[in-house]
Formats: structure tokens, C-alpha cells, sequence
């Protein structure tokens, strides 16, 4: 089927810049862009099966949302609270509290109950124009925990509008029962979940949480090894509370993304930089936590890293729920501008994905995954908090229903 | 008319708590809550005109917007974003850039036009489960100017399914043409435009911005001394950027409520608790202007200050177009807990805008105002950032169409 999109104005996203092109018309073909240009430029006696007026609004990228922890059990509301009202962590955490409440929830929900729950909270992310979507286990942290987690966000992408891509975080927290065996942990992923997992077809990259909470440097490199050994593109959780050396680890191994890195340094940018690994902020789980320390934004511009900006939705420390609340706050606490942080969740959150040859920007070949928006300029995007501004959205073509 | 609403479980915020009531029903009459209690209380033998089945869900009052700047000409998107890309604010006034852009703009727009875009906006914050809204004037700063705006404000109420308080906020910034003459036009505001429009019968109440940059204790007692004489409700903009003295103020005066208050101390809380007096906290402006002084909470709480949460939705410092929002901000950034950001936008609201033997809680005599959430707890509306959580809204017993 060919479409004409026309009467609007497009932020195309070409290069990472806005690229706009006003009075814009796009031939969508098969779902995808088979030609941009200006309404001037079109060539006016070509065929259409369908002709869209988009009544003189902006368009752009569909969004997509390159890092959340959108399947788990149970929420923690109630963590949030208490902890407001004053009852201590080490009391919540007798009471079971913490990622592990998450981790017993989402163990004990059925795939039903999960599915359902996610489903819902995804429906949310797309009504607001997000038309992919990375999703993470690493709430089941055994074999079949996590294969339900991973089946889950397949059953999603089959069942709603989106596109659904899978990352297996089995090396996101030691599970209980290997306290004090955190080697023990690394070998069961690594022998066991991964290979398994992979060779079911559940999982599209690979990542962990490398932190003095979470796993060491070296048990990290064990798991990338594995993955690469897999074939697997592989993404990291680093910098986000100390410095570590994950960055350096991502950047040796290639990864496509780096994540929260708020303690990475002008080294871990350069290094980013060579490898072409992206720096994903988080500014969902930087605000809730009340984190000072900013990520290293100047270097990352100096340098050329690719900076993407996703919600890291979880139920524990980013219970967000808006990945364009994610722009303003990229705008007001890291001091990205309008324009960056379009990108950061457009072409950039494709390249943290290892999908901007086909997705991310509106460019001649890619899907024609889009927005049209309430606003008078991208600038907008960024400006309002809260606020429901799409008007339509756009996946491979086709129009999501309200 | 006569309804039961049943099949829910009632936050009523009596008493300014959460007030639960599980397994709760409702007899709305005429559009005021006639009897509230559990479904075992009914009285089964009861006629009604409509039965409505809530499927279970939490039901809370309708949330209350007591301080919005929403009726505006323009938007500053362009100037949020210069900012971001390094231009200097002497640049951004130097091309008309600022408070001063807004006044122009709203000068120059017709009625129509500001009544267009007040209305998109309110309807955003209306399908987030506001039903009543204070808006403010202050960016007109001449007699027809802020005239209009007020209209505009009457003019939202009439066309929308929500109750609109209309604020005269004439003394929000010295207008250009009486630069360095600051006294003269507080004679303006005294003289002309309260008398008038009040007479005109715009005004439901009289604010002012009491700081360096706009206007000092002594010209806002004379503001008040007008106000009180025109028996008129007062409110303040006070101790936002500095300790000026406009707490003491509001409480000499007896004002419904002082706003933002960040450089309140304990004195101003005392005198604040003893004039019943509300904070209203506005923590959308905190974080666009990055603040980092925190409005003094302990003390409020300490000496029983009604604490308000509200948008402050203005298109400078605090471009918000959820008050749901403001309810994670509350939390996250003042330590508020869930249930005194719930008061914040009901009942607390109601007592900052003189309203609360009406409005703001589900409680026999009071307006059915109400929301249904999806939700499995009321720590959900404060937990989530982002997302759009109500299911129903209704305003007087009524439900709004969607
Ligand atoms: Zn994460
Ligand atoms: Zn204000």
C-alpha cells in the first residue's frame, strides 16, 4: 500500500540535528519511507491508495524508549510510602522490601498476571508516541523466571502496536538464594540462562548492572564474554552510583550502550567515543533518587558520544510512566537542549538499540514509525511538563487506534 | 436526580487524612453528596434514578488547581530553549525576552485567541481529574488587559465542565510603560483596576508578587488594604526568592494562602498557622528554576499549616500541565508523603482558595466533584511519574464525557 503524508511539518532527525523540513509531504510505501521531500517538490501525478492531511502539524520519529524494566510483579507504592513517612531502610528491608519484593512478585506472578500488568503500563508509553520499546528481565534471576520475563515482552510485541526488543538482565542482583555466592550467580548465567535463553530466541542483547551493589568489573567481563560468544549485541548498567570501570568495560567489548553513568569521566568518554558505545541518561532515576553527581554531558559532546535518554520505567528507583517527561527533565537537570534530547530518544535511542539503520529518524528506507503532534515546534517537546500532546501516531504506516 | 455510586473503595480526605472507606457507596442528590458509608450501610430499600457500578476502583475528590497562571498569549518554548543552547539571559531580554514577552503577547491576542489556548490547556489538566482551577490574571498589567484576562478565566468555567476562582494578580510585575515608577502604578492597580474590575464582578480574589523583582512589603499592604476594603479574599506570591517579609504579611492580613514560600522560616509559620494561612508549595516552579532552597515542611507540619500542592502553570517558570505530577515532586523533592500531596491538591486546596465548606473532600453536603483511578492504593498517585491514571471524572455528580 502507498501513502501520501502531507500538510505538515516534518523534524526529520537526520544526522541528530532537528532537520526540519517545512511544508513537508512523505510517500510511505510498504510501511516505510520511499520518499521525503517538500509539497513543492511532489511529484503531483503520482497514484495513492491513501492521502493523509495532516492539518498542518509537526511530525516526528516515533519515540523509542531504549531502556526500561517495564514486566514485573507487584509495585512498590507502598516502599515509597513508607519511606516518605519515615520508616527507615534497613526496617523496609527486613520487611522484605527493596529489589527484592520485585524480584518474589515477579517470580510468583503468572505470565498472565505479568502480561497484564505490562501491558497496561506499555499502553501508556505508546499513547504518548512511543512506537519501540527496549524491554529487561532480571526481576526472575533463575532460568525460568527469566525466560517469563523475556516471554512476556515478546507476547508484547506481538499483542500491542510496538515494536518490542528483548534484553536478558539475568546479572541485574544477586538472587537470595546465592547470598554471599555471587560467583556461583555469574556461573549459573553464564553457563546456563544465557545459552539457553539465546538459543530460545528470547533475547536480543545483553546486559548487567556493574556496581558495588550489583557485580564486580571482572564478573561483568565473564558475561560479556559469554554473550559475544553468542553472538549477542551487549549494554550496561555503569557509572551509575560510583566509578567502577564499566565504561571502560562497554567501550572494550564494544557495547552499544552505557547506562546512567552519572560518575563516568572525560576517560570513559573518550573511550565511548572510540568504541561508539552511547551513554544512556536516565533522568527519571537520577531525579527520584535524588542524585547530585551529573553525568559528564560536556565531555560526552566533546568527545562525540552519542547520548540517548530513555525512562529506565522499574518499579524501585524510575517509576516513570512519560518518555517525554524524560526530555524536560534531560533539559533541566543535565542541561541537554530541546534538540538533544529529541535526538536522545529518536536516531540516538536507535543507535543505543543497534536499530537506527531502520528506525529513529524520517529518512528515506526507514520505517515509517511517526508522531504528529499538538505543538508549534519541537522546542515544545522538551518545554511542557506533563501533557498529552500527540495527536496520531504512526507504526510502519499504520495508524494506532486511540 | 438521585445516584448511588457503589463497588469502590472512597479516599474521603475528611480531616485532611486519607480517610479510607473500603467497600464504600455514595448518594449524590442534586450533585452534592447526600450520605456516604459502606455498601453494608446502605439502605437497600433506597430509590435512585442511576446506579453506577465504580468496578472497584479507588474514588477520590476531584483534585483542585489553586494556583495557575493558564490564561496566556504565546508560549516561551523558544526562549527555554535558547537558554539550553547558551544564550545569555541579557541576550534574551535584549530581544524582548522574559515576563515582558508574555505581557506583550497577551496584550496583543485577541479574547478569542486567549480563550483558545487557556481552553486546550485546561482540558489537559481537566482529563487528569481536575474539576476546580483558580487562574490567575498578571500578565495584562493595564485595566483592559488584565480585564481580558479575567474574562477569559469566567469564559473557561462557562464552556467546560469545571469551576474556575478568578485571581487578580494586577500586581505581578511593574509593566514597561512605568518603568521606575513603580509606586504609580500600584496607585493604577488601587485606584483603577481593582475597583473596577471587582466592580465588574472578575474577582474572587486579589494576589500580588511581594519580592526585589517585583513588589516590596509596603506596596503590597497598600494592595491589600484595597482589596480588604472591596471585601475581597487575599493571597500572596511570597518568600520565593528571598526572606522579604510577605509571609508576616499574609498572616497580618489574614490571607487565604502564601505561595511558593521557599525562604519561609519558622516565625513566618507560626504567623501563618495563627491567620489559618495555607502554603501553597509549587514544585514545578522549583525544579525549572533548579532551586535548591527547600520550603521550610518541618515547620509547617510542627505548627499545623495547611500545606496546598499546586501547578503554578505558567509559561516561564513553571511550564506544567499536570497537577498529578506536581504530587511525585512533592514527594520526591520536598519529602511531602503521599497522603499530604493528596490533601495538597483537595482539600488543602479548598481551604487556600476559601472553599473548603464545599469542595475538596468526599463528605456529606460537599459537591460530588470526583475521580475513579485505576490504581490499587492511594501512594499510586503520588508514586508514578507521569502516565494517566483516571478512569471517570466527575464534576457535580456528573460524569465527563472523555
Ligand atoms: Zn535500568
Ligand atoms: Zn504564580
Amino acid at each position: 500500500m502507498k501513502q501520501l503524508w502531507h500538510h505538515c511539518h516534518a523534524v526529520t532527525l537526520a544526522g541528530g540535528r532537528y532537520g526540519i523540513v517545512r511544508d513537508a509531504a512523505l510517500i510511505i510505501d510498504a510501511g516505510r519511507i520511499a520518499w521525503i521531500g517538500t509539497e513543492a517538490q511532489l511529484d503531483r501525478d503520482a497514484d495513492f491508495d491513501e492521502v493523509r492531511d495532516l492539518g498542518g502539524r509537526w511530525l516526528t520519529p516515533g519515540l523509542i524508549d531504549c531502556h526500561t524494566h517495564l514486566v514485573f510483579g507487584g509495585d512498590r507504592s507502598n516502599e515509597f510510602e513508607q519511606r516518605l513517612e519515615g520508616v527507615s531502610y534497613s526496617e523496609i528491608a527486613k520487611q522484605g522490601g527493596g529489589i527484592v519484593s520485585s524480584v518474589r512478585a515477579t517470580r510468583e506472578a503468572s505470565f498472565d498476571e505479568l502480561l497484564a500488568s505490562a501491558e497496561k503500563r506499555a499502553k501508556v508509553l505508546l499513547r504518548e508516541g512511543v512506537t519501540t520499546l527496549e524491554v529487561k528481565s532480571g526481576y526472575g534471576l533463575d532460568l525460568e523466571s527469566e525466560r517469563k520475563m523475556l516471554q512476556v515482552a515478546r507476547a508484547l510485541g506481538e499483542r500491542l502496536p510496538v515494536e518490542v526488543l528483548t534484553t536478558c538482565l539475568a546479572a541485574h542482583a544477586l538472587p537470595p538464594e546465592y547470598r554471599e555466592r555471587s560467583d556461583e550467580y555469574i556461573d549459573l548465567v553464564c553457563e546456563e540462562i544465557l545459552p539457553k535463553l539465546a538459543k530460545e530466541g528470547l533475547v536480543d542483547a545483553v546486559d548487567g548492572f556493574c556496581e558495588g551493589i550489583a557485580f564486580s568489573v571482572e564478573q561483568m567481563r565473564r558475561v560479556f564474554e559469554t554473550a559475544k560468544q553468542l553472538g549477542l549485541p551487549l549494554k550496561l548498567h555503569a557509572e551509575q552510583l560510583s566509578h567502577l570501570g564499566g565504561c571502560q568495560l562497554a567501550a572494550e567489548f564494544g557495547a552499544l550502550s552505557a547506562d546512567h553513568v552519572e560518575y563516568a569521566d572525560k576517560t570513559d568518554a573518550r573511550a565511548m567515543a572510540q568504541s561508539s558505545t552511547a551513554a544512556v541518561l536516565l533522568p527519571g532515576a537520577f531525579l527520584t533518587l535524588r542524585e547530585t553527581q551529573l553525568p559528564p554531558i560536556a565531555a560526552f559532546r566533546e568527545q562525540g558520544v552519542t547520548m540517548a535518554l530513555a525512562s529506565d520505567l522499574n518499579p524501585g528507583t524510575s517509576p516513570v510512566l512519560s518518555l517525554r517527561l524524560m526530555m524536560n527533565l534531560g533539559c533541566t537537570l543535565f542541561r541537554l537542549t530541546p534538540e538533544e534530547t529529541l535526538a536522545g530518544v529518536t536516531i540516538n535511542a536507535a543507535k543505543a538499540l543497534g536499530i537506527d539503520a531502520t528506525h529513529g529518524s524520517l529518512e528515506v528506507g526507514k520505517w515509517a514509525d511517526a508522531v504528529v503532534w499538538d505543538i508549534t515546534g519541537p522546542a515544545e517537546l522538551s518545554y511542557w511538563l506533563g501533557g498529552q500532546l500527540p495527536v496520531k501516531v504512526f507504526k510502519a504506516g499504520k495508524e494506532l487506534e486511540a
